[in-house]
């Protein structure tokens, strides 16, 4: 038997009480997941232990990275078994981090394993898990269901093919599969493959065009059930005019390169322009700020991206988000945003700047995103929910979402609550708020689950 | 009854005696705050729990729009009762939110009321609070006599007529009530009025008049009680030339707009002129930075500044905090200075700056100044004190201020004491400090109270 | 007795077992000190408490200076002994500022005075403890060899004198004494005497020369024992090409003065070309950022620098950073690297760029080196903790070091290792991880002392 208990990181008996009584039996909605669509409709049973676990997830590998364990065992030519090996003689020491607990919890949630992770024990857990693939019949569609997953969103590029969704639709399943809608491959106009992207889109010439053709991919997006958007940004670029931003595409189309400026410009103009067209709609914008990316050129050689080589960066935003913000409620078309910040430094500014722009349109118009990537781990929710609370409303909060690209990550919507309901259940314990327990489980149900149904609005579309 | 006990926030048995036996009777200095020195004069009785409660105070406006209530329930239309209902409706859920404490000890200290604030409650609440008022004779004056304050520095612009202050003065209450000096309007030469602002000092033409009039100004005031001088600065900035600084000024007076880079060089030469005469007088500084203010210009234009819509900034301020100390240490005119700081990454740059320029002539000569506005909450000040502590002296501290606009606000002074003894009963009772609670409630009853008397002299002036 | 118990810190029985068990008798590698070799040679008796404790010790100065007493009593004529009174005086009432304990701890573990200090018992402390030094043999060997020290690396200037490491190699000690490679006087162009200081390596002309000669004496340390090397900068700059650094350089060696963006030219080129040099040599960086120096130039001109008027910076450094690690990478020659960072907003920052460069070479090959200065407390330790294993991996750390000017600061290496123990201890007793403390305790144990070792490679120079 493992460590984890039923009382995992339930710190206090109302603690207990919060999440077994209200939290725990919620529907999960994954608002933000990098789930492949089409690995949903086939369903694949999974080959082994490594494949659905390990294969595929960079937040791993770099743990191993930082034990000193050599990429041959990590994304090299070594044998599924002995990264699996090297993965677990590498978490088992893992005192703290994140993964030390979502691997435990994923094992014994999903395979039935209860053994502590760890070097010696490590055969032992190949074998007991594969085992248990084996004898069951371990698919994503089972992995979802038996997560009590209602709603996820996957992450789709503006010209993906949305057919995969429709067919997801006619299936019946007990979870509905929602594309949002993410234009970052025509925001990134620096990329070497950026008229290979555009011209995606068809024959766009110049910005007109552009934003033409971006609106009536959104309206098939729209079509085809999306509730959000996705925007990502290492920081919030001023606005520049649209001449300017007009210009700067023109020149680009023709195939000149892009100044550092120049992509400031188009990336300015273009954040404001999208979050105008989601307003248009009212759609919920998720704002991901602070990663810069690819830190390790050799490694992007060699693997490319989103392989663990990212990390935080140090950009101001602030005074350009309060511009952007403004400009947009000005002109009536700010929409609904949650904010997902990457670096902690920033929460406070962004939380004090995000209440300047709320209103009655919606409970928590504007949210501030759940801890997320780097900062998805206890000590990260714990300051998240601190900075949450001391200058907003927790009763608005939208709640968790996974990021994740693994078939294995619902617990950690679970791994959330539990500290949700300790929060919470120490503040009543020590007298510092109500003990009400009606009232605060409403509250918990609500950032559960209830608050982001209301939020994107789902019912219309569900 | 509700969740507040007499325990409040005292998390151990050694933090309860020192709030009881040392903190808890001490009299309040209360030296920064926003409270109009005409209504303490006049003295008039409240109408009902809305007016001295709701109407003034743009904290509890921003909770309701983070709850997103309609600003018809705000500062619009809807009557008294149904905006309290609103209120009562929104902080009934706001967990965390220092303003669910805040709101629950103001009502029962001042009204009697020991229900807990919550949707439910809320008709019972607004009729039990208004009786109490018809009943009592509930007044700014009450009020204040009522908490304990011995001394009170208002927040008055550098053209206010002091006479006000005389008339109190006559009086005899039971607390002395001073005008601190704030030149901001002198500052910020960028704004619209400014030339109205300046005009009201005289006929001002050049820098060498401007710097005359100001100092006479100062010195009416300090025939008033001034103890205290007030910067508020969104970030220091460089100091440029005397002579950049004129030429600047000379401009705007003749009616010019001023660019961006002409504001910074006003700005930083104004500081620096402001901080020496300070020094010249021996009067302390309250520098308040960190603060961005008026992100929402369809609300400014509709209810003005200071109603809710400012942020934490994310400027610079170090180095050229460092400097600005600096040349005045070098020409003898560095004042006492307490420096507010509204963002919290900064603490730990700005207490070991500070620590730069320690001297023998006064008890903690630089202060970090408490947790403050958005900071103002249990974690924000356990964060002061522990950012403090680690590289500064608590007992030097200077100890809480309100920075209200309301007569009820003064709970926070006891809300700061009930964490200052927990966070010395805990290192006490953990063995982390000593057990002589006699030499530790000395260095209680200094932090709030003895030091900032002795700080600001007033015994000198009072 | 003093409020120091043997379970200090140790805020459960699991961490009192991990601590006693595992942590309290390893050897201490001591791999950054500013200990003066020749004083360890020397090996002179102190003369009083005041010499070995106070003269030295600018983190106490400061300390003083915050609680306003007088400059006589700190660096100025006032006796010894005065001296001694007015610190006691002072540290008596500075709960939760580190000295408070480490003061403690000092004269308990090395003058076996068990009186809590304090303005009352600040006579009597002056008597025991100079009887205690007349009584007994205290010197620096002594200090070292009773704290159980097995290495220490002294920060040694590149145009040092190695010959004391010779000498002290042919004496036997209980201990090895390193010196460690530091080029910063060669770095800072900007420096009234840099030409004085490059004078001390020969007749450098230019660019080419001067990496001639700095590899010669990097040879020269190595042959004494050299394990590591140290860089201290207020940032990161950006690389340039070397021809401008070369023309930079070659501008001041003909006494030219260097404007600003000189110095950054010469720093970021300098930076890039010895982290290259440490890296073919294989010898672990490391790099200090976050400094901003001698903030008072009165006290400057009076007491020199590394007197108590140090900040912590605001600079940005990441961007500049990845820059740095990545081109090193690319060409092969990024060192082992041990990140000190003096400025806690960005702890999360650097440990996720660094997990951008781990690789099979080493174990934790880039280091979040422990908290360091102004962050040397509790409260700095506990964070780095929880910054360091929220995205890296806790069995990889190299553990603590003092940084220290004093013989008595090991202590501060048990008071590291204690808050190690809590943080696992309490995590253990939570539930949070295993309980197999056999597994825990190897963990400890290398971060106490086994991992530096390895990490240093000391077998092949010891």
């Amino acid at each position: 038997m493992s460590y984890i208990k039923e009382s995992f990181l339930l710190t206090t008996e109302t603690a207990e009480k919060l999440y077994y009584e209200y939290a725990a039996d919620m529907p999960i909605f994954d608002y933000h997941c990098h789930l492949p669509e089409k690995a949903i409709l086939e369903n694949k049973q999974f080959s082994d232990i490594y494949e659905v676990w390990l294969s595929g997830d960079h937040y791993k590998w770099r743990l191993m990275r930082n034990f000193g364990v050599d990429e041959e065992y990590i994304t090299g030519g070594a044998s599924n078994k002995d990264k699996f090996l090297a993965y677990c003689r590498t978490v088992g020491t893992a005192f703290g981090n994140p993964l030390y607990h979502w691997s435990q919890v994923e094992l014994e949630t999903y395979f039935g394993c209860t053994l502590e992770i760890n070097e010696k024990n490590a055969e032992q857990i190949w074998e007991q898990c594969n085992a248990f693939i084996k004898e069951n019949n371990v698919t994503p569609q089972s992995l979802i269901e038996g997560s009590n997953v209602a709603y996820l969103c996957t992450t789709n590029e503006i010209f993906d093919d949305l057919s995969t969704f429709e067919e997801i639709e006619k299936k019946n399943y007990g979870f509905k599969v929602y594309p949002a809608f993410r234009a970052d491959k025509i925001m990134n106009i620096e990329a070497d493959a950026y008229l290979t992207f555009v011209g995606k889109l068809g024959d766009v010439k110049d910005l007109d065009a552009l934003e033409r053709v971006i609106e009536e991919r959104l309206q098939a997006f729209i079509a085809h059930g999306t509730v959000a958007t996705d925007i990502s940004l290492q920081r919030v670029c001023p606005i520049p005019s649209r001449e300017d931003a007009a210009r700067v595409f023109k020149s680009r189309m023709e195939g000149n390169p892009v100044s550092l400026s120049e992509q400031e410009i188009f990336k300015g103009y273009f954040t404001y322009f999208l979050f105008s067209l989601y307003g248009k709609y009212d759609l919920a914008t998720e704002l991901h700020i602070g990663a810069m990316r690819n830190n390790n050129s050799v490694m992007l050689n060699k693997l490319g991206p989103d392989t663990g080589y990212d990390s935080i960066a140090e950009d101001n935003s602030i005074s350009n988000m309060s511009r952007l913000f403004d400009r947009l409620n000005s002109e009536g078309c700010l929409p609904k945003t949650i904010v997902f910040n990457l670096n902690q430094k920033m929460n406070t500014e962004i939380m004090s700047l995000i209440g300047c722009f709320q209103d009655g349109s919606a409970k928590g118009k504007m949210q501030f995103g759940p801890a997320w990537w780097f900062l998805d781990n206890k000590v990260g929710m714990e300051k998240h929910l601190a900075d949450l609370t001391a200058t907003g409303h927790l009763g608005s909060f939208v709640g968790m979402l996974t990021d994740s690209r693994s078939f294995l990550s619902y617990p950690r919507h679970h791994y959330f609550r539990r500290i949700l309901c300790s929060y919470l259940g120490e503040m009543i314990e020590k007298g510092e708020m109500t003990g009400d327990l009606a009232l605060v489980g409403e509250v918990v149900k609500n950032i559960c689950f209830n608050n982001i149904v209301e939020y994107l609005g789902v019912k219309k579309n569900g």
